[in-house]
């Protein structure tokens, strides 16, 4: 399959660009004259260049017009609209060789933006924090998209470079160092990557490709093209990231977005072609990457082989375990989540995962999922909150900020004592009272006032009384940012005591390492108390919890 | 799983439509006063009523407003406008109670077009030619569309009450007298139904509910509504109408148009959901029913289980097997199938299935399929000809006006001693020299004039020179008919006899009788020559078949 944009090799470098319907292509380097690039009959243009160092700063100027950066850029060190830069993954000398990964069933996570963790809101400042997060005990980092977006602040969804490291958090040097500082203290690391869609700004894709099709609609615009005329070339420069981020950032698997709206009825699935090229990779690089899907689908096929039709993700994520749970936390919760609210739900999401099985689901109109039953436990992460959940509330306010303490030392005992991967968003364990905000950093006009209307409009829908602060503010984004004070500070203290406690006991109790779903029941005791039942592997050991919401 | 329609029994009639979004509905019955119906949960509307005659005429009235006929109505007397009418599907007098169906392995199919088979145009014509068909060997009848459409001349894909029978055939009895006279005489009957798409003129279903959806696109505009909000009830009057054909009118199974224009992303895949209803009547019927995908996808999935992911189509088209003969038939057949031409692929159309099973198709611009090289043979149909091939020609020339006698006998063994299920289409087996056009009878002078301009626009992209007889003539019709004289003529009752000898001999013939692809190998002795060696299961008896396409 092939691979494009610079890929540079002591002190050359060959410079691939998939352009199928162009008639011709210049690479245009920084101080040299347009060089004309040779197309061959699968629509790649290619050009050789020797005498170049890493750091280069190129375009491409598809059939004799303007310039654009590289689709498959790996660095935009002056952000979307600039000029791409050669980046020499040869370089960077990794220190972690002996790294071989962790267990599927051993990872705890921890959701961090970059932008907003730290006071610096780099890679580096997420280093200055993995002594804390070993000390937590957590042993895989989630990140959220770092894929290069507009501007400096964003969550990041509005990614147009796939392959590129955002420049404002320490482009790709900084991501290898993070990974590599990571993987000294036992932590891997994991990359939140958007394959639905690319950002409203700096999308330079068209100008290039087919790499949209109107067969399919997303919320944000047209699909990608995944099975359409031209598609092979689509399918290559997307299945050809998840390989980049493996094997140039030593990555040990990706969180991928939405992936619902991947729209894919060819013969081949495209995370079939991703399965297969994985699994080839995988022998390569010596050890595991781990795919991991937000699905909005309650389907079992996610995560299935591809020889029993499945997309062959690792896990996925179960967003029924949250609303089942959360609407039992938060009174209130129950105008955002109608079709939830009984205990046995919260059971069902304990033993079987999918709590929407085929139901008829009011929010959606509609019946809704397949059974789960059958499906191992380390196939499913579930959380309590993650991005999303603060972020798209009017206020930005954690569950930390909307239910007592006690009840969030519940929430943290029912993921982690959960027969499913647990996820933590960063703060979570000492109940942060700094809200996470949407924000966007855009420069053009028209959209910063499109983006800020719609989102007033979104929050009308649900009701919200208040408006949102403004996400293209800059005061919003620092808002977001956490307060490494509080941590150390009364009850914050006691939550985050009680975190490290329920981890190390995750760790060590048998009962708690063994997911089997035979091995797992669920007491309903009353309207507000549940007992989870965990019995080990070998059938000798139990462990009984009692979870009471009664006041 | 709900019932719609006007569901009539002793005297009885039960009234359902099925109108989620609306409040109000009333049943408006020739020579009554409109009735309020009662909606319940689900969106659906009902009304009980008694003291009513079969063939009583009734519309339906949404919110108080314009009445429309029934989305479900089984019999449409005066056309796509007018009311729809109550049938009594116990009346009819069946006679077929010993038909137990045939062995997917023993059918060789027949396509046939009602109204221009024979003069008649007519169920009952067709009953006239049973004899005839019996003494020619084919055993199984596939009609095309004959769900109501508009006007009488149609080939049917315009459909759109897809539970109701053509009028001008015969409507409801005159297709249970077609099916039962068939199975007397040994011939199995399938239906040809539109699942993707519903024809221009007098689809009222937008009337009553979100049957449609803008999530995706056909070449027909937006598709049907199988996996958005509401689409519950969708699902169920398309799973209904599978039902419906097999229970109220004996059918022998259904071919289901171009599924690759249907879309659903849900949990559970809409043939998934047939699947499993089709099940529960096969137990009830006591006989089988067979569902026959027409694919584009070359997908293995379209005959897979569901516990594979599959769709669980007993059989699908195989127009790979047509396309890589055809242009050894006919040189100019390059021209219209460019990505087709050795005798290599032909051979692989024998051994495999699947031609394209990944390969670049530059038709598609894109790789296309996977390899169905481990399915039986069985679960796939071949053709030398079609409705399709013959009447998208500009000419509406069959197989017959472009290649010689001994080209024509030449296919006609390479489909009845393939290892797959073959399908002749009416006339092919004497080598009709009358062709068959693309027509259409319309009564909305704007939906005429855009069906004559896109049909010659069509022509146009396959430069093709001279202009298409007009689709709306009614000659243009009655040149498509058939004419009985002629297979009692020189070559056409030569042809005949070949035909004969041929489905005699694939009958008897152990060899023949058997599909398994191990048994079946290919060897090219030429770019002109071929030989088909097919083996028995009991390994004792073998057959070579050399083609030979050399002048």
């Amino acid at each position: 399959m092939r691979n494009t944009g610079a890929s540079f090799s002591a002190g050359q470098c060959k410079f691939t660009v998939w352009a199928p319907e162009k008639d011709a292509m210049q690479l245009v380097i920084d101080g040299r004259p347009p060089a004309d690039m040779l197309k061959d009959e699968e629509g790649y243009f290619e050009l050789d260049v020797s005498d170049i160092a890493p750091g280069a700063r190129y375009r491409f100027a598809p059939a004799g017009g303007d310039s654009y950066p590289d689709p498959a850029s790996h660095f935009q060190p002056d952000g979307v609209h600039g000029a791409s830069a050669v980046v020499d993954h040869e370089a960077y000398r990794w220190s972690d060789a002996g790294w071989k990964g962790l267990p599927l069933q051993d990872l705890i996570f921890y959701e961090v933006h970059t932008g907003t963790f730290t006071p610096e809101g780099t890679f580096e400042g997420i280093i200055s924090k993995l002594d804390y997060l070993s000390s937590l005990g957590v042993n895989a980092i989630e990140l959220m998209p770092v894929s290069q977006f507009p501007g400096g602040r964003n969550w990041g969804y509005d990614m147009v470079f796939p392959y590129a490291v955002q420049h404002s958090y320490g482009g790709p040097d900084g991501l290898k160092a993070l990974v590599d500082a990571a993987h000294a203290k036992g932590i891997a690391v994991f990359l939140d990557v958007i394959f639905n869609h690319l950002g409203p700004e700096g999308n330079y894709l068209p100008q290039f490709g087919p790499y949209f099709t109107d067969q399919y609609c997303t919320p944000w615009g047209n699909a990608i093209n995944f099975d359409g005329e031209w598609s092979d070339g689509v399918r290559a420069y997307f299945c050809q990231a998840v390989m980049h981020w493996y094997e140039h950032y030593h990555l040990d698997g990706l969180r991928v977005d939405a992936v619902h709206m991947m729209f894919d009825n060819g013969a081949v699935h495209f995370w079939e072609l991703v399965s297969r090229e994985l699994n080839v990779m995988r022998q390569r690089m010596g050890r595991n990457f781990y795919l991991i899907a937000e699905s909005d689908l309650n389907s079992p096929h996610v995560v299935k082989s591809p020889e029993n039709g499945g997309w062959d993700f690792d896990v996925q994520w179960l967003d029924d375990f949250h609303h089942a749970l959360y609407v039992l936390l938060d009174e209130s919760g129950r105008d955002r989540y109608e079709d939830f609210g009984s205990i046995g739900q919260w059971g069902k999401a304990f033993t079987d995962g999918f709590v929407h099985s085929g139901e008829y689901v009011r929010f959606r109109k509609r019946r809704h999922g397949a059974s789960s039953a059958g499906i191992p436990g380390e196939k499913f992460l579930v959380f309590n909150q993650n991005h999303d959940q603060v972020g798209n509330r009017v206020g930005g306010e954690r569950l930390s900020m909307l239910v007592s303490f006690e009840r969030q030392k519940l929430a943290a005992a029912a993921i982690l004592l959960a027969p499913y991967l647990p996820m933590l968003f960063m703060g979570e364990e000492y109940g942060a009272q700094t809200p996470f905000f949407y924000f966007v950093s855009h420069s053009d006009e028209e959209l910063i006032q499109k983006v800020v209307e719609g989102r007033r409009k979104e929050f009308e829908n649900y009701k919200w009384e208040k408006d949102p602060p403004n996400p293209q503010d800059e005061t919003t984004f620092q808002g977001s940012k956490l307060d490494w004070s509080e941590p150390e500070r009364g009850e914050h203290a006691a939550l985050l005591r009680w975190h490290r406690a329920l981890i190390a006991l995750r760790k060590t109790h048998p009962a708690l390492r063994h997911f089997a779903k035979n091995d797992v029941r669920v007491n309903i005791v009353s309207d507000t108390c549940l007992v989870l039942h965990r019995r080990s592997a070998d059938q000798q050991t139990e462990l009984a919890c009692i979870f009471n919401l009664g006041e």
